[in-house]
């Protein structure tokens, strides 16, 4: 079975949006540029999605919180490059009611300056040390650029922010690590691709020593960042004055990572797994997980939805989220529409034929294949789909993202492959800032950084751009 | 055994503010007023909290949805009476980065106004009515009135709003009926004692027909106002101009009901069952249901906490919240205060005798009552402490409420207890205005309204105010 990509990959912007509204995720008609309004069933796909990464971090030692929206002009301001990273991209509060602030507040942008001075408050010592926090909340940018819906917002309606505080630099470098660790976890538990490189010095977060970035490839051949991690070193405890008594008594400043997931994470899933036909929800995360349909023909309806509502029972006593699709009112192709586009993962059809036989027909979302079985087998053969499904979804991304990563050789190569927009060319580097930044202008594309998650260790060959010997490889892309 | 309540009763503004920090609820010294951060153990008892009120709206066909928090002017402006309400209570953006909005933007400070332009995209025949939504998210007033943790904050981190639409005015009377009881359970379920009141005219929710609210009284005799349930009537639909086809393919104006429940709702759980050493958490929202102390004494230091670590996995095998306290560096009793401060509403000690006697000792927070029991039976005696500790709480906490609910004939004594601030006062009324404000300013009180739950129907007396023909019950409180 051939599955349909050709309006998922030829006008990737215009499927995601119009599935995006058709699917009930999100409707971004809201008389706010950069604003949309997470739907009954997509705010369940986000809850989903959103435990899977709780549960990653409740595990590992991370406590949730909730940290104020506004953070005043004068926090944001002690940290240098951190405000002039951000204070263009901030939405301004200035008046409370009709009364002019005395100090304005910025909605958070991301919070490491809502969170340093409580730091301040309730670090004291080593023992008070990690301190491993995160939050689930909404952030602001007051983005230039065009805004896309879930993938350019100026409302990031889920923003998961983890911050983390600690004693020494060999800490914080593990802590990065293993924030880096949980984000490959959680991507591949959703069958996400993923690549993973070490950004640039001149494309780190404001404030941060070092960042990696998790990006993917859309099906427009553009990459898509979907998660960051970044060693703060101690540029907002020197800034804030956080500081701790070590074992001998000494004070010294502490060590921060932070590290984020937005709404893209969750676009990155509907992204992946999507076809002409819609989103395909992985089974692990579907708020919906079986439609039953029943194939009506009028002489024994009240016997096909008996048996309907009988296997409804059977798949729901073995916990498996099911919706029986009664209307009156629907054909059942046009059903079978309803839900392709949903993303509803398997669908069972049950007529005459079926009935007869005490069987069901069930399809697979994601390849339309069908097949028959008993009603007693049902629940057994779904929970085994569900599995193989999943594998399925996840092979198929990777082997899509791995097609669209390119090792090229020349310049002449690399422009051309960026401007036809195939998806992330790898070529080689020998590091330095300037041929970095002559390989972005002449190729019109943004360099994600050094690979983390290649083998890989011997480089030999030439600088794409110099020409001198090359000491990385340095991933390169149309970014959105 | 005598629980203390000398300070919750005669200094609770303090004892309060205070617990919520020494019990790591919630953190005020955030650097802008009104704002606070909800710490890890604090999030925990909300989000269960929450849970309770979103399988409750989930069970009752509510869908949980996430709207934009920031609403244009234009929004907001389109209902009059609305916008008068809440204009001088906004906190208001004004720049995004260093340019001027064009139209300015309202931090919600409820969401009535974000929802309505949607619904008027969403809603076309009665088939898609009715639509119940909720959502839970942070909201914004800015307060001129001394701001107070938890009570009355300038940023509301958690608001549960639900909005409903419906084709009839039956339908949304119904409707508000439904949203009474889900409260009542919600409220009953935490046992939290509440008086339910229909508000005067003169203080109804801006742009509805009616509001009903619950209160509940506070150790200092004041009411809290914990819950709010409004019929919108037409008032927003006709404003926005959202209408249905109706089965006569008629167009129609929709009909509406909102109710809420913000932090509050948390505030009422902690303050009912508080006492001087904390709070009591009830088990079945407790993060941490039992919490397990060793008593050491050196000689057999380790077959003690040996048996305190089998108590723990016994418990958790039973999916009870156990957390084992071995910190080495604290005396048992420095354990008990912590815990006690924090509400954990089981503690087991460990000690000695009771490892010789293969025995624990299980000491219940809110009586510091002790029992022991074998080893072998601890889950099952925790299990069946849990149930009474909630029925105890539940009726110490109602007949506290009722004994602070008055029912008084002379305005010369209603003024009085109001002044002393001793708790509800209820009086009969002719149901003038006039009479009601004259009552308000006369006792330097607010009307919550004419009670919904109360048996009694015959009223039979005079008026507090004009002497006339009384024809209802009406309560007055110092209200918060």
């Amino acid at each position: 079975m051939v599955v349909k990509r050709k309006k998922w990959s030829e006008d990737f912007a215009e499927w995601f949006r119009s599935t995006l509204i058709d699917a009930t995720v999100m409707d971004y008609r809201y008389p706010i540029k950069g604003c949309g309004v997470w739907l009954p069933y997509g705010f369940k796909i986000r809850r989903n999605i959103l435990q899977i990464l709780r549960d990653l971090l409740d595990s590992t030692g991370h406590e949730e919180t909730l940290f104020p929206l506004l953070i005043p002009e004068s926090s944001l301001a002690k940290e240098s490059t951190h405000v002039q990273g951000f204070e263009e991209e901030c939405f301004w509060v200035t008046h409370g009611g009709l009364t002019p602030l005395k100090v304005k507040y910025a909605l958070r942008p991301t919070s490491e300056t809502a969170i340093a001075p409580m730091l301040k408050l309730w670090i004291r010592s080593h023992k008070d040390l990690p301190l491993k926090l995160y939050q689930v909340v909404n952030i602001f940018r007051y983005e230039t650029k065009a805004t896309r819906p879930l993938l350019r917002m100026r409302e990031v309606a889920t923003f998961k922010e983890a911050h983390t505080t600690h004693a020494t630099r060999e800490e914080v470098e593990a802590q990065v690590m293993e924030a880096v660790n949980i984000y490959k976890e959680f991507f591949d538990e959703l069958g996400v691709p993923h690549l993973v490189s070490k950004r640039p010095k001149w494309d780190t977060f404001a404030g941060a020593e070092y960042s990696i970035a998790f990006d993917m490839v859309c099906p427009d051949g553009r990459s898509l960042q979907i998660g960051t991690v970044h060693n703060l070193g101690q540029t907002f405890s020197k800034a804030f004055d956080i500081t701790y008594e070590n074992m001998e008594g000494k004070q010294e400043y502490v060590w921060q990572a932070c590290y984020g997931i937005s709404g893209r994470g969750v676009a990155g899933v509907l992204i992946s797994h999507g076809d002409d036909q819609g989103f395909v929800i992985p089974p692990s995360i579907a708020p919906i997980q079986v439609v039953i349909i029943p194939i009506i023909y009028k002489e024994i309806e009240e016997q096909i939805n008996k048996t309907c509502e009988d296997v409804a029972k059977r798949l729901k006593v073995a916990n498996i989220k099911v919706e029986l699709d009664l209307r009156a009112d629907l054909t059942p192709g046009a059903k079978f529409y309803y839900w392709e586009r949903r993303g509803v993962p398997i669908r069972v059809e049950i007529g005459p034929r079926d009935v007869k036989q005490n069987e069901v027909t069930i399809v697979r979302r994601d390849t339309l294949e069908k097949q028959n079985c008993t009603i007693g087998e049902v629940t057994t053969v779904i929970r085994t789909l569900t599995e193989e499904i999943m594998e399925d979804l996840r092979g198929k991304a990777w082997r899509w993202m791995r097609d669209n990563v390119r090792r090229v050789d020349s310049l002449e190569e690399t422009k051309q492959l960026l401007a036809e927009k195939t998806g992330v060319v790898e070529v080689l580097w020998c590091k330095s800032r300037d041929c970095g930044l002559k390989l972005e202008k002449e190729t019109n594309a943004r360099i994600l950084g050094i690979p983390l998650d290649l083998e890989e260790r011997m480089i030999d060959g030439k600088c794409i751009s110099c020409g001198r010997k090359a000491t990385h490889i340095v991933r390169v892309a149309i970014a959105y």
